[in-house]
């Protein structure tokens, strides 16, 4: 199966929009954790067990891990092979992005040696930095457009003949996209903006960073983002789910998010 | 001593603005080597050893080392104390890119455990994705500004009030860059569009790729991209020095290489 069908069957399985984010700071974990031998697993592993019903995926940030080396890299290893005994499929944020066989290379780094079922990757050295990545035509390719953050108006929002870059960086993936496993990135906190996407890749899945600490309103992103099968989103929340607490109840406080999360996004779809 | 200062140092030292791409693909490094415990470093070691006078700087490509898992992590971790040793600055191209936190986690990464001295970033998520790594005062950022490939003109060339998307990032970084250690990166292969972000900065260090198998003219980006003082440009050839034979003599070829590079350059150089 690809990324795109296993995806789609774990959300109707779980009746679940919601990707738990794997931000992972052993500076943030409860501290009972710190005595287990591979304590970033371990917090892992647990939040994973508490949520794995309500939420359809996961999504590790890389750079959590890889700032504590080659062991932050097996912990991260062990997480993906853990959810993959569950049929789990896992994104991998890494905003990767390089031209030709180097491209390859950060997919053989990912897709290969981790076993990832997506990446997102960022388009600014366009096209020979982009299909490397989609020609892994069971992978999902999440391409960045208008992110989630304050800088995000920089050099996304400028407007060249009538129409923002993160438009334009959305038109030309569709035309590189011949595998259809084209996804697109867009912030919880640009509604707006979030329309205008849906309305230039009606058939795409977007992954949406932002809800929770960042401000994202659901409502407004289900109003604008749903596609028309009452599908096509991934509703990402880290911080929310996986610090809900510190202390021993940390797993159900998570557990107890993801629901609360998978509620609310399900108020907005006709399920 | 701060990046810039070691790197200037070694220009001047050996008169030399070569960079030598440590572009290490196991399946492309002499037969020979493949029976050292550790070819990867070793290969890098002997190139080291073989350029180390005529070249005043070295930029491994991150992908070629993970896509080894962490075994090439670790040869790439020998690969920068190797030139520690030496005194001779190192600049990691990873073209990384985060926001905020996630950014400094980045910088933990290559600047923390690696000891990198100088790294590239990709800027289209903006300020609060830029300023992280610049806040690492001694350290050198590189920006992506009009890069070497086919593909840079997708976005890269876009025009917004008269000027297109890569001037722009020039700009906005250099308003950013209150500690004085942006520097860009310049495709070779783009003579005019160097002259254009020489000219919105004329004190910054350009990292030039491009030279070589890419086909970027050294008349040409000597002429637009020098720096009033005969400095300012970091020019890097990858496969043109390491891989210039595949036989035992690999690093005499790599020396002559390095060597006529360094002349050619400094041709067009006041010195």
């Amino acid at each position: 199966m690809t990324f795109f069908e296993k995806l789609e069957k774990a959300q109707k399985d779980k009746n679940s929009l919601v990707c738990v984010g794997l931000d992972t700071d052993i500076e943030k974990i409860p501290k009972h954790l710190l005595t287990e031998k591979d304590p970033i697993f371990s917090f892992n592993k647990a939040i994973i067990d508490a949520t794995k019903d309500f939420a359809s995926t996961y999504k590790p940030n890389i750079p959590f891990y890889a700032a504590q080396g080659n062991e932050g890299l097996d912990s991260l290893k062990r997480t993906v092979e853990y959810l993959h005994t569950l049929d789990i499929p896992v994104i991998v944020d890494a905003k990767r992005n390089d031209i030709g066989n180097t491209a390859e290379l950060y997919a053989r780094e990912l897709f290969g040696n981790f076993g990832f079922d997506a990446m997102t990757v960022n388009p600014y050295m366009g096209e020979d930095s982009v299909r490397p990545f989609l020609a892994h035509a069971d992978k999902g390719i999440f391409i960045l457009t208008k992110t989630s953050n304050p800088g995000s108006k920089d050099f996304q929002d400028l407007i060249f003949e009538g129409k923002p870059l993160y438009q334009h960086v959305v038109e030309k993936s569709l035309s590189w996209d011949v595998n259809g496993n084209a996804g697109f990135v867009v912030g919880a906190t640009a509604p707006e903006q979030l329309l205008e996407v849906r309305t230039l890749a009606p058939k795409s899945t977007f992954l949406i960073p932002g809800i929770g600490a960042q401000g994202g309103d659901i409502q407004a992103t289900m109003k604008n983002g749903l596609r028309e099968d009452g599908l096509g989103l991934i509703i990402n929340s880290s911080r929310g789910i996986i610090y809900a607490s510190s202390g021993e109840d940390f797993t159900e406080k998570a557990k107890e998010e993801t629901l609360k999360l998978r509620d609310e996004i399900n108020r907005y779809r006709n399920v």
